[in-house]
């Protein structure tokens, strides 16, 4: 799409550093699997540190990595000292996240000024394929000029 | 409202003793503040290993602790033996999730034979008073006859 | 709340001047019913034409209402100049549109300086009193010189 | 995908009949442009009678088309004499709603047993090509002996 415009040729490194500073990124387990202009997928094993009463990957779990993948494909296409923060976003459960292992795939729908639109998806690897688990819909915001808030 | 009544007299030991399966909660540090009929509450202290790279609340947590409550307010109102899972729910973030103490409110908007309205609130507790953080309204469904799934 | 101070002394004539300009809403019969800082209520009487299936309101009429009720709410603490956008919006119906009659309450939740966060309510207002039958929240947008998009 | 299996094999005529009874899609001046297993295309033409302040389409209109479309594909997946109701649905407006032609494209993304999530988008149809303008998710339920909701 016309708006998927790189305006930061560092993206990548800046999305990993970013993603560096989500501590609660590392509490869950996940890593950034791959950063593409507009997409960016995060992987998580499964953990029982990580379940709710019923042994699947909490909601809970799902939301996060599905959040830091949408705020990230939007920072992809964000100018060079901007930050990102998430305005909403809906998850749908599809489907119990039962995985030895889950990647969000987060996209950018439409960049705008001020507000990006994403979506994203959280599929669980099988070892017949994916099944994807979980949907969402989001929207992020690009911050400028406020102090702390840049990435 | 009519539809709040409650059909399982044991139900605050029903939603403490199925949180306490949610090992999730206990990898936030989260604990059940109140039980009482449609309304859960949940608390969660700050910690660095729950922040995004600003070093607020990752919006993952918010969304983890909100739909915690929100499945087990809907939980209070099921009948013995039934499970609650969650089918979508979505989060709007009012404000940076900074403070040393958070509490998430989960109220019964409406309940159903099959699917419960629910709305929840995160509130961060500072010194000076409560100030809401982030907001969220979902739909629980009630799960019968389903190997695994009862609370 | 600290953030619903009213910019233009004006607020009320510039929200029905620009209802007036929704040619939609005549086309629904609904009309403004009162306007304060921070909230705007829409009435909107039941009509075969305005029906789904079964007999009751359409959803997409209870979102009509809704979310025009919405941006008006939020366009009361806009500055003079600036236009109204509607983001995303949700809405959760939580019983069947059947009245004669419907009142949207839109609320303004937190006023940012380019994003608005909102909700609302569809009361159906029956002989012995108002039921809700449908709940939204949204996120409004302040647009600033953009042709064509003042109110 | 497994789910979308047709269980009634008059789907068609019975999605066409009970659009027919949806009044509220005459006012709009709406039709059912194709109906097939798990995907529904509503059409409907601009008209000055359906705008919002600025000359756009209302977002309440594009809210209307998109949540009969999703109910529709939904039905053609359910049961001779199940009725169809919407649960909750959030819409994402990402351009203004300018042409002369709009097409609702509706689908199913999961049939379970009693919630059925599907997703939609409104595209405007423009001499050069098709632009998507707004995109939406819901749950759609499955009603079963319930007095007059029968589709």
């Amino acid at each position: 799409m016309a708006h998927q415009k790189v305006q930061d040729p560092n993206y990548e490194q800046r999305v990993r550093d970013s993603f560096a500073r989500q501590q609660f990124m590392a509490t869950l387990g996940a890593s950034v699997a791959r950063v593409t202009p507009g997409e960016v997928l995060i992987a998580v094993p499964f953990g029982a540190a990580l379940t709710q009463q019923h042994g699947f990957l909490h909601a809970g779990v799902v939301a996060s990595v599905i959040d830091s993948a949408c705020g990230y494909a939007a920072l992809t296409l964000m100018e060079p000292g901007a930050g990102v923060m998430s305005v909403e976003f809906k998850v749908n459960l599809l489907a119990p996240a039962a995985a030895n292992r889950f990647v969000a795939v987060g996209r950018v729908i439409r960049a705008g000024r001020t507000i990006t639109a994403c979506q994203d998806e959280l599929r669980a690897v099988q070892d017949d394929g994916e099944v994807v688990v979980a949907i969402m819909r989001g929207t992020m915001m690009t911050v400028r000029d406020r102090d702390g808030i840049t990435d």
